[in-house]
């Protein structure tokens, strides 16, 4: 099936009449055909009326049935082949490898949330028996178990067109949860979105579920992403994008008659802290591996290591000449968009002109869109004082500040906002440190890591990509690995139902076999 | 340790100079000895600081340290005896059996989050080991946990001035958490919150603990609630009460700089549904049964039934005739405040004046400050036109809606508001009627029962208390029973820690022996 620029729902294919959204060629600013119809208000209703009337049944759907719907999504994106790396080639500019990689992850992460669905513990399925002789008054029979929200809607992100987009982890996560899902199309990759969709279309048509257990639309402005947000219908929102963006859905989410829940994963700039005996016993090879994190996917990613804080030292500037020497041998590298790479020009030449910040190097240039690596260094004093240094440049730039003393770091990190990521750089002799600081960074970011850069996010049942505002806006949960299914239920307690009218999940003979916690215990 | 009418912050008692809460005997609406100082913007600062000063300490003390200190603030409660007792009659009217019991049921929950604390499968400890040899690309060590999510705000109910108040169901799963708490009185019940206050205060000095792990507030305006949930110190609110006040925070905690969650639990009219066989086999039991729900604790609990929903029948027109003479022996009861019974008086005189409304019957009338039941009917139509029929009577009132058949018996339940209970009565012939109704009551609730009223709250394992907005402002967990807890938590992963900069929970040796999930494998 080729790309056609329709709108994916239900089961249909339609022409958007309203506005045209654009594929670009990332490296050439050129348009790639075809063009995208953009959905009007009546394509909104029917996805959401299409949601609505496929969530009681899907919610319901076995776990083998919704797992092994996972699966055929995963299997139908491998089925694309090429053509789906191709075009996502063109329209990010990510190199083919990049892409491989992230459809991997996108599969594995389908598989993973399958594997969870099978193991049923994400249900909570909890039995508190009756106790008919207790005094002074019996007990009633109380179960609780975890139900699928409401239909979701679902925000492509730009920079990961694959694994955190269409069918990435939100949708994943959201669909294993019980949810059907309207995604809202990233502009920056319709083609992409587009064929991603129609493997999940043909997934729910092969398994026989309703049909509006998924819709695709594309937005030729933003009316179209505000209207699902405040659709009576959708009943929770995953997005990954930039600040601004997260906090416009928040509002308008708040503002609803009945207010829902937005996970929004928007800003982090992921200090790195490099102490003292670190630096001074490996410096040189720590930035050399930063400047790979930092140039990585031409730095578009939500964990790229923005900020190195470290204590002034002479080994503080050895690593900062490495650092600076690593960078120059960075080639240019093809942004996402025209307009992040435009955004990515401005922040670099703000900080290019500031009066208080060094430029130590950049890396390779090229012709346009194109990103040349910047890396700029400055005082923990003006990095207090210039609110403007620590906001996020998209991109392959990080600023270095350097402190006069490890009080003063302290001080730093205490003023800094929520990140994703806090990466410490340390040796033995550094734990007493690093043990001091750690009750802090762990109340500032949702994943702290030792030796190593946060640019790698495993798909996996430990992680957390998430953290404090405005990383996220709900530091109670994560969207990658498996914990994000939380972020799509809701618990409902059942109160002397008789066994025939109870869920599978809390019935006494546990036809699914899965773990039911009864009168507390923990299940075996 | 007697009333004095102090603030507790910290372990100081300070005298509020911010104006004065009287305590009003419920019975008279007479002033009650002594006044309370109202704190004032000091005293909240006082109290935020020392609870922020306090989260690091509290929240690392070990399980065990956890648990004992939540069980000498049940000791320390059942150590203030018939003190407490009769000045919690004086300040709410609630009889001492129904106090003694409450004081119970506090005393129980405080033991039972002590129970999950030293359990530890809230800490939800996930080790996904290294893969050192994995290809393309090596897999790091991840390690996730489980953290308090900061001070925690906690607004006391006027209608369980023990079991949801000082020492209720939000402040023990917030120090379970690991959160420290600021309690914002209710001024219904001051003296009690005194008391309660005086024995949280000396479980924290006897186990050695922060002080700033509580403080009690008097407020003699708003303005000290408000600048609690305002406050950046103050990460998480839980709320019980009115509609109107739980929004209100809301809109303060969505406007913060980084905005924090509410769990409000404010509205319910927690519908019951007659269906029509168990309505012509037992109705006039399900009548009388009903008018003692309807009546306990004179109708003050939210999950009170305050609507009716049956097909209209001969059976119907009996079981309102028996409920109306079940009623008519009610006893006048003495509310919680003047202030509540007037707005009673007043919902009650709307529905006697309302022309589509017909008033069945109400019970022993007495003199001021006692309510007297009521019992109202009207038809689907009236109650689907006009919105006022759904707004919440708080107090001893409930209304029947006589619907024409099953079909508008569903389509008005579709219209309903999210509500904390559903109950339905039903025998084995109305099974196919309720397997219909289940997926669109999930939907509306946070708990169903059968053959029964939600008046009885088990605190247990599988108990929830909650539901869609706007029974509570997040339908995503629960104010009581163990799952409560999950409301002040938020995940942290550990990548490639040195074992001993680890937590505890997450050490490969698990010293505290808690469950562990390894590579996703439910733990044993």
């Amino acid at each position: 099936m080729p790309v056609t620029g329709q709108l994916l729902i239900g089961q249909s294919r339609v022409r958007g009449g309203h506005g045209e959204v654009h594929a670009l060629a990332a490296a050439t600013g050129e348009a790639l055909a075809p063009s995208f119809g953009g959905a009007g208000p009546n394509d909104l209703e029917r996805a959401c009326a299409l949601a609505e009337s496929a969530f009681d049944r899907y919610r319901e759907a076995s776990l083998e049935q919704r797992a092994a719907f996972l699966e055929s999504i995963a299997s139908n994106i491998l089925a694309l082949g090429d053509e789906l790396i191709e075009r996502c080639m063109s329209e990010t500019g990510l190199p083919r490898a990049r892409l491989e990689g992230e459809r991997g992850r996108t599969v594995g992460q389908l598989r993973l949330f399958a594997a969870v669905v099978r193991d049923g513990s994400f249900l909570e399925a909890r039995i508190d028996p009756a106790q008919p002789e207790r005094q002074p008054l019996p007990k009633v029979d109380l179960r609780l178990r975890q139900i699928a929200i409401g239909p979701v809607a679902v925000f492509g992100a730009s920079n990961f067109p694959l694994a955190f987009s269409v069918a990435g982890g939100d949708t994943a996560s959201a669909l294993a949860a019980g949810c059907p899902v309207v995604v809202k199309a990233h502009s920056a990759h319709p083609g992409t979105s587009e064929l991603v969709g129609q493997a999940i279309q043909q997934a729910v048509h092969s398994h026989g579920l309703p049909e509006g257990v998924f819709s695709l639309l594309f937005d030729a402005g933003r009316s179209i992403g505000q209207g699902l947000v405040a659709d009576s219908r959708i009943k929770a929102v995953g997005f990954t994008g930039s600040r601004s963006g997260g906090v416009a859905l928040m509002k308008i989410a708040a503002a609803r008659e009945e207010p829902i829940p937005v996970y929004a994963e928007m800003s982090s700039i992921n200090p790195v802290l490099l102490l003292a005996n670190a630096l001074a016993e490996r410096g040189e090879a720590i930035a050399k591996a930063f400047v790979g994190s930092l140039t990585l996917g031409a730095g578009q990613f939500c964990t790229n290591p923005g900020l190195i804080l470290a204590v002034d030292s002479p080994a503080l500037r050895a690593f900062e000449a490495a650092a600076a020497a690593a960078l120059k041998e960075a080639p240019a590298q093809t942004m996402l968009t025209p307009g992040i790479h435009a955004s990515y020009c401005q922040g670099v030449e703000r900080l290019l002109r500031h009066a208080e910040v060094d430029c130590l190097g950049q890396g390779g240039d090229d012709e346009r869109y194109q990103a040349r690596a910047a890396l700029f260094a400055t005082s923990a004093e003006a990095f207090m004082a210039r609110t403007e240094l620590r906001e996020e440049v998209f991109g392959p730039a990080s600023l270095i500040v350097r402190c006069t003393d490890a009080a003063q770091m302290k001080a730093l990190l205490a003023t800094l906002e929520g990140q994703l990521t806090i990466a410490l750089h340390l040796s033995d002799d550094d734990h007493p440190q690093a043990r001091e600081l750690l009750p802090l960074l762990e109340r500032k970011a949702g994943r702290l890591l030792v030796n190593g850069f946060g640019t790698g996010v495993e798909v996996g049942y430990a992680m957390v990509h998430g953290g404090p505002f405005p990383a996220t806006s709900d530091t109670r949960t994560t969207s990658v690995g498996s914990l994000a299914i939380q972020r799509f239920l809701r618990p409902v307690s059942y109160q002397d139902l008789p066994q025939a009218l109870l869920p599978q999940a809390l019935r006494s003979d546990n036809p699914w076999q899965i773990p039911q916690r009864l009168n507390g215990e923990r299940p075996r």
